[in-house]
């Protein structure tokens, strides 16, 4: 069982999983090398992975068999169990509980070949419906504080797989940087009674220079502060905390925007790693106690996608005071990524 | 001139530096290539770096030419510059102010071919004296908040000249980082009249479970709750909240636990780049308005060393959530580091 436990100085939890691996001969490795030679992800292989958990699959074909369009298993490396209670402890001043958890994959073609950005629109909807559809029934879990859903592309950014799929972790904690997101739109809210959020996007639309692309419900900023070289933040335009909520018509335009920002980033970068997550609003139906955030949630959160290319090392600087030194302004990566010819 | 950004979400400052490099094509090199084919760090090069601030020299060498042991000099392509005015101002809701500040390369020893790791006792503690000389200097500019020694080894560790050195940046805020340690253990204080470090110190003793090496003064412990594989924390022994006042002769035990310690890395995970950062105190003596943690800081602080090796990839969950996934356990982590021969 993966165990968790609480630095006391940092204020963070962490995630001790000795089962993905223990020995230190398993890091003498070269960086950048796919951790399997067969695929597990591929149609006609679904036996290599742990059994479908969900499936986007033609009528009459059977899980764990091929036919399928969209597919979520189980990590098989999980970094949190699903099984067991938290069991929370002392140790003498430190902390810890059990790492209990999920972690997903969403396979998201059968196709290895093309991922969400070359899926055709329908296509591409399929997996972000099946997101909205993980979403929905993690949170049912009441032991589960926050669920993230994120996707790293390329073995720079952490894909240890190079066949195209999105990973789901929920945790039992709420993690440190969205309970840091979480109280700036809350002290934002509480002294203003707007959305933090939305104040941004009505003051981006006034400025017009960091301005990716937009369509009518959402749009995709160079965020005033990136911290990365061509760093963009996804949004939708009216106030929505929940991405389990997004209607099937907003469906449309998020998925349309999503792939338009990350073509814009493959044909003008040059396919470069990147990350991408879902802010959504933490799990407000789990039975831990609840943040006195939690009240005002539904109006002072908004939901968002960060993508974050990989193109600059993080440091000794970064890791030592999380101040980020960014060499391209988001006004310089705005006008860029809107001069790309998605052809 | 570099500016300063304040993210109203993520409560952090980030800085543009586009003087850095700015035009996307940049950023389309395979990474971990050193930046230039000419060593300007080398004895005889001294015209390639701008002038010396500080040097360890021969008697009767002149500043910028050979003759040195340790030399320092400002960053060629500075994050932060050290003239002008902090110029503070409002973007409609955003924060900005200018990159002021310190950015110095430290070059450790004129021989390209071994780094502090290397050095005989007696030459790597010309380099921390060196560390204990610039964080002097540099505090007495009462513009800077905070002022942060790292080493980054390796290119894969963000290093950008395989010559040993390390860097020293000067901040005109306090970064985020260091603000969550020191509020941890402010309120640590506040509660015990404890330091959180000490405490900590003594608990580990207790179990001795986590010590990887230690001397008289100082202790190298794998962290409880460590963020990566083999991360090592190391501290002085008997309470000190600054690294300016470390004497002469604690400077010996610190150096000869940070040479051991390096080794125990180098021989038992082949070399891995790594990065080591010195979290001391913030610049009490600086002109900004106090935050009250200030006031107990000679009690509640203690400095101390982080080395991360950089064997794991830090990839979309980690970015997401601030929560780390850890797959060696720290007593694991102790156990393999503890048996390294050190010949």
């Amino acid at each position: 069982m993966p165990e968790m436990r609480h630095d006391p100085i940092q204020k963070r939890w962490v995630v001790i999983a000795t089962e993905r691996g223990n020995r230190p001969s398993q890091f003498l490795r070269p960086k950048g090398n796919w951790r399997e030679d067969t695929n597990p992800f591929l149609e006609g292989n679904e036996s290599m992975t742990p059994p479908e958990i969900y499936a986007v699959r033609k009528k009459g074909t059977k899980p764990d068999t091929p036919g399928w369009q969209v597919r979520v298993v189980p990590n098989k490396y999980p970094a949190l169990k699903i099984e067991g209670n938290l069991d929370r402890a002392a140790m003498g001043q430190y902390d810890k509980m059990n790492g209990v958890g999920a972690h997903e994959v969403v396979i998201e073609t059968s196709n290895p070949d093309e991922d969400i950005t070359d899926l055709s629109l329908d296509d591409a909807i399929l997996v972000t419906k099946t997101y909205r559809e993980r979403l929905t029934d993690l949170m049912k879990d009441k032991r589960f504080r926050y669920v993230l859903i994120f996707r790293n592309h390329g073995t720079l950014a952490g894909a240890s797989q190079p066949h195209p799929h999105t990973q789901i972790i929920a945790t039992p904690v709420t993690p440190l940087t969205i309970s840091i997101e979480l109280q700036s739109a809350k002290d934002h809210y509480h002294a203003k009674e707007r959305c933090l959020f939305c104040d941004i996007i009505a003051q981006e639309l006034r400025e017009n220079r960091r301005i990716i692309a937009q369509n009518d419900r959402f749009i995709a900023l160079s965020p005033y502060a990136s911290r990365f070289p061509f760093e963009i933040c996804l949004l939708p335009k009216h106030h929505a905390h929940d991405f389990r909520e997004i209607s099937n018509d907003d469906l449309i335009d998020f998925t349309r925007l999503l792939q338009d920002t990350l073509r814009r980033i493959r044909i003008g970068l040059d396919d470069p790693p990147y990350n991408l997550m879902i802010h959504t609003a933490p799990n407000t139906g789990s039975d831990t106690p609840r943040p006195s955030y939690w009240n005002t949630i539904k109006y002072d959160w908004h939901w968002h996608v960060e993508i974050i290319p990989r193109l600059t090392d993080v440091a000794g600087f970064e890791w030592g005071t999380g101040l980020f030194i960014n060499p391209t302004s988001p006004e310089q990566a705005t006008e860029f990524l809107r001069g790309i010819q998605l052809g």
